[in-house]
């Protein structure tokens, strides 16, 4: 059938493929998947059909109504997977920022009523029609890094009525613009201001009167900020088991500031993800991977210490060696990283947490797609996965963290469409 | 005269003026320019010729012949100041940074060849129209971000012919395009590799053979690395003086990785701007402050320790309460900073030096404008002085640093000239 679209001539073709299909990349194959030098990719359609060196293209299947993008001299790789975003949310904290940045302590800031509550107070207050329109803008702005999935997290409501709009909010956001938005349920941010000092009592609330409310098909994950001053580790599995049972799949905020153990213990329980573990030590990555079978994929977020100004990275080349599969991601959200910029997390990833490029690279790519139940849709460049491909503007694998904060985006293609600039 | 070019509705307009107009901003005045609300700001031609509040524009002056931007709910600012680049070399150091990440050290990449001395070779083997497209393909990404003037040294050939070649593509970069390049010579940058272990014969070449065949009004700065490993503070002092001499203004690199004293020794001689001063220490900047008078400008490189993956930044707080203005830049170069992301680099001083967003941002106009002679040009919005104008995406002051690692830019302007995107 002929290629309705055609990248060819490209310089170093990034299949991200190669590996064990059956799990995330983990160990070795985190950084060891296929580069393709002098390489095309061909679709039909918003679908990948093939793929491989310039000397194997079909030249019969090249027809006059065939998009032709010729990638000499540019990376082709898989368009960028974000798996962990806050996108819905009322304001914005840069006035408390600016105050952090002028000497004023969280504690400060929280008296006056700021942190993450002035968010559900903004959020709360908004209509939807607001709140989409704030999303779709921040996705915007995300497809124009190169992002062609992304996942989004309810959570600035924190009562069941904001929390099923925000839900709705993300999901119209997915309808109304091409990057793919997959929610997640994150109710269980932190208790909500109606309970507080009473997080079980918060937790009861939310199993008895949002969670019948969604459909594991509609909104896959619920997740939890497992910390102190959220929820406790016990508080933690007894809602996440709750939810499991309701067939929903399972993701934890945990070892962001602490080592609870909230990691291995949602681990225990499946997750599909565990994200932060800043404070997740090499041996607890290497339980961690042996008690998930290799399937829970650790969510890094080289940003957030960045910008909360902390010293503590997870130790991400730690967690590769033992075994664990990692993801990286923005967690784009108002209080703890405003950044679409998922390039330059890529690069502080491998500046402060010593990933190499090639691990980066899958840590944006296949290993976020596994870690939102992506990876039979995206995150590789492989026949049959959807047309999802970015033409970079740089020549090889090594310029993508080496040009530190840049977006080296040149063309995103989502299902097989060429986006605008 | 009827305007040529009229920004209204600004929500704020940053004209970073209202100081004393004399010297760069230092201490409380960094911070504490004219910012306006509901304002406008006109040009005639190349120029700024009136601004103000919305309420007294002179509406008779705008004509059906005026281009006008509606600014509502947006920052209007000047154009950047990028005050300290190595925008012309050869190749680059990708490969370097990815051994650098698996683990090889700087020893083993400078026993093997690698290092500066690479850069070195590559230049010196690319032909001058290589060069100046590399440069040209450079100034387009910093004109993206919003730089308006840019600052190119030389210090990639570290012999005669290299180095008058190096500086003669940056001027022709500077005419090729509208960003303003202003060059200075780093001829010291390291000694050549001719010159191994003999720094002073090299300074003396570089007085003999180079010196004499600039001009002052062409390349207006010296400036030299003083560092273990490059010149020492006598070497550097010796050298400048010879430099002054003969008509140029003074620069210098030190106290980037110890405390040697070179910049208060380069202050004493009246140079324009000392840069990195990563190990300056506040006491040694309140000196610096005094002997120059407030003249000197400190050119912090945030992101320079970042892609280093060194945990000491200069303590730019400590300066400016001292007393001594503070300039912000990328210090983009193939081996230490590979970013154009001016916008990083302020966000990142605020996180990791502490500046406000209001002293950041004259850290990357005015004050960057006075560390390259450029005040009575750029650098403020005030009238006489050159249309060099941004619009933002955001709506205020301190959202400029908060969204961490992207461009707010939504409109460029150039004397007077609206840039494509
Ligand atoms: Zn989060
Ligand atoms: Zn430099």
């Amino acid at each position: 059938m002929a290629y309705t679209l055609l990248l060819r001539n490209c310089a170093q073709l990034l299949t991200l493929a190669g590996a064990p299909a059956h799990r995330p990349l983990a160990g070795e194959n985190q950084g060891n998947w296929r580069l393709l030098p002098d390489a095309y990719v061909a679709c039909v359609e918003d679908r990948i059909v093939a793929l491989g060196p310039m000397s194997e293209l079909d030249e019969t299947l090249v027809t006059p109504a065939t998009t032709v993008l010729d990638a000499a001299g540019r990376v082709v790789m898989p368009g960028l997977v974000e798996c962990h975003t806050h996108l819905v949310f009322g304001g914005n904290r840069a006035q408390e920022f600016q105050r952090k940045l002028q000497g004023e302590t969280y504690l400060d800031i929280l008296a006056s009523g700021g942190g993450i509550l002035s968010t559900v107070r903004a959020t709360r207050a908004a209509s939807s029609e607001q709140l989409l329109d704030q999303a779709l803008h921040h996705l915007l702005g995300f497809r124009q890094y190169g992002v062609t999935t992304l996942e989004a997290k309810s959570g600035y409501g924190l009562d069941a009525e904001t929390e099923l709009r925000l839900l709705e909010v993300a999901q119209e956001a997915g309808r109304r613009q091409p990057v793919r938005v997959v929610p997640t349920f994150l109710g269980a941010h932190v208790p909500g201001p109606e309970y507080r000092g009473r997080p079980t009592e918060y937790l009861q609330m939310l199993v008895q009167e949002v969670l019948p409310n969604l459909h594991p098909q509609d909104v896959p994950f619920v997740d939890i900020f497992c910390e102190e001053g959220a929820f406790s580790v016990s508080e933690t599995r007894r809602y996440l088991e709750q939810a499991q049972a309701l067939g929903f799949r399972l993701k934890i905020h945990a070892e962001q500031l602490h080592d609870l153990g909230g990691c291995e213990m949602a681990a225990e329980l499946g997750a599909v993800s565990i994200d932060h573990a800043d404070y997740l030590t090499p041996a607890g990555a290497a339980r961690v991977a042996r008690v998930s079978g290799g399937n829970t994929v650790a969510v890094l977020l080289p940003l957030v210490p960045l910008f909360l100004r902390q010293e503590r990275y997870a130790p991400g080349r730690a967690f590769i060696d033992a075994g664990l599969p990692v993801a990286l991601s923005t967690d784009f959200n108002p209080g703890s990283c405003p950044s679409k910029n998922l390039w330059l997390a890529l690069s502080v990833a491998c500046l402060k947490m010593g990933l190499t490029p090639a691990e980066a690279v899958a840590a944006v790519t296949l290993n976020a797609a596994w870690a939102i139940g992506q990876q039979q849709q995206c995150g590789s460049l492989e026949p049959g996965k959807r047309a999802d491909i970015l033409l970079l503007h740089v020549p090889s694998l090594e310029e993508i963290p080496y040009w530190l904060g840049e977006n080296p985006v040149q063309q995103v293609i989502i299902g097989g469409q060429l986006q605008p600039a």
